[in-house]
């Protein structure tokens, strides 16, 4: 399968959510370095994979996949691992689409604000941003809290992965602008699920592989990667 | 099933992607009005539904649902119609997805850029979103161009109701805002999806219930209710 699974990707991009369910899942795959320094996600080569010139792909035998929580589905349903009870798979959906909707969608306005406002209003748009986004983690805190079989510290599903690493994101990024609004000890029930998946192998190898430091999302510090840069 | 399916709905909300897909899969469900007017989305009682106060919900025997794409999702997976080829289906959920944390989520800024940024800076918010939304509508007319067994003009799916709503919003929202930025033609083979889905049963009974005139995606006006108003 490792010939037919290939995961384009940059350090600590949300190619990380991607390479962390494939690690947990045991799934093999390759890895290939999108060359964010030489702007390579533009290339027409990559554009011909993802028209929206966004990390990651994911290339499948079904074709060229894109958008982080598709690919997550897609992985779900094909090694049917890192799911939620049959029961709850109304719940999982609905918290899913809103983690990308809403959670992600206000992160890129966040991290890239200069794409939806002219640059002189940037930080006026960043300043409306974090209210919305401490709104959003207090309500995945109160899912955690009730620890649904997608949602909990002992067992992590797609979802889990996925809040993890947009809660470190929130916590370094941007670099240069306030991240003192972001508490990881605000939202205890998501502290605590990120806290149990430190210990686990398949973080270990993403630490490993991306250069993401001992505690990648309760304590996280700027990649250091041994290939590419993050940004 | 009639009892086991509650829509809460507003007039021309983003409930009626929801009601669309029920009617045309045949699905009986009961539609409970959500009093905008009177912002009954914010009530105790809708908020237990939906934590975010958004439009719809879908009470199902799993439980209240919301995310419009989440719902779509679940729909096709429970009565199994309006769904892709099932070689398709990963392009279906990149598109999907897409459809649901770029234009949907951009179009949110676009009606309701107060709630992003200050108020005084609101046109300019949507300044720089109008561009984004042409782009996001340029590349799904290149996937309606391929037609895929989920995006054509022969046969709808979720997919296609979701984007048929989501540009007659653009033709008619904000009321008071630039709307000359947005012309059906610009995107022709979306066009045609469009003119294919007014000639159904289940477009004809919607627009009944919410009063949303003749040609609701091709040439739309605002709606005229029964009941409810929408917004």
């Amino acid at each position: 399968m490792s010939q037919d699974l290939r995961l384009h990707y940059a350090p600590d991009n949300a190619s990380l959510v991607i390479r962390l369910a494939l690690l947990e899942m045991g799934v093999p795959f390759d890895a290939v370095l999108v060359d964010r320094k030489a702007r390579a996600q533009d290339s027409t080569a990559y554009r011909a994979l993802n028209p929206n010139g966004l990390i990651p792909v994911l290339e499948t035998p079904q074709g060229p996949l894109f958008e982080t929580a598709a690919i997550l589905l897609w992985l779900v349903e094909t090694f049917d691992q890192l799911k939620p009870a049959d029961a709850e798979r109304g719940a999982f959906l609905k918290w899913l689409f809103f983690a990308s909707n809403t959670l992600h969608a206000d992160l890129r306005i966040l991290f890239y604000a200069e794409k939806y406002i002219d640059a002189s209003q940037a930080e006026t748009l960043r300043a409306g941003i974090r209210p919305r986004l401490r709104q959003h983690l207090g309500l995945l805190d109160a899912i955690a809290q009730q620890s649904p079989s997608w949602f909990s510290a002992d067992k992590p599903s797609v979802m889990t992965f996925y809040v993890a690493c947009m809660m470190r994101w929130m916590a370094l990024y941007p670099a240069r602008s306030d991240r003192s609004w972001y508490n990881i000890s605000d939202t205890p029930h998501l502290q605590r699920i990120l806290q149990a998946l430190e210990t686990r192998p398949a973080v270990r190898a993403a630490v490993e592989a991306e250069g993401l430091g001992a505690t990648p999302f309760t304590s996280p510090i700027y990649a250091n990667p041994p290939e590419g840069s993050a940004q």
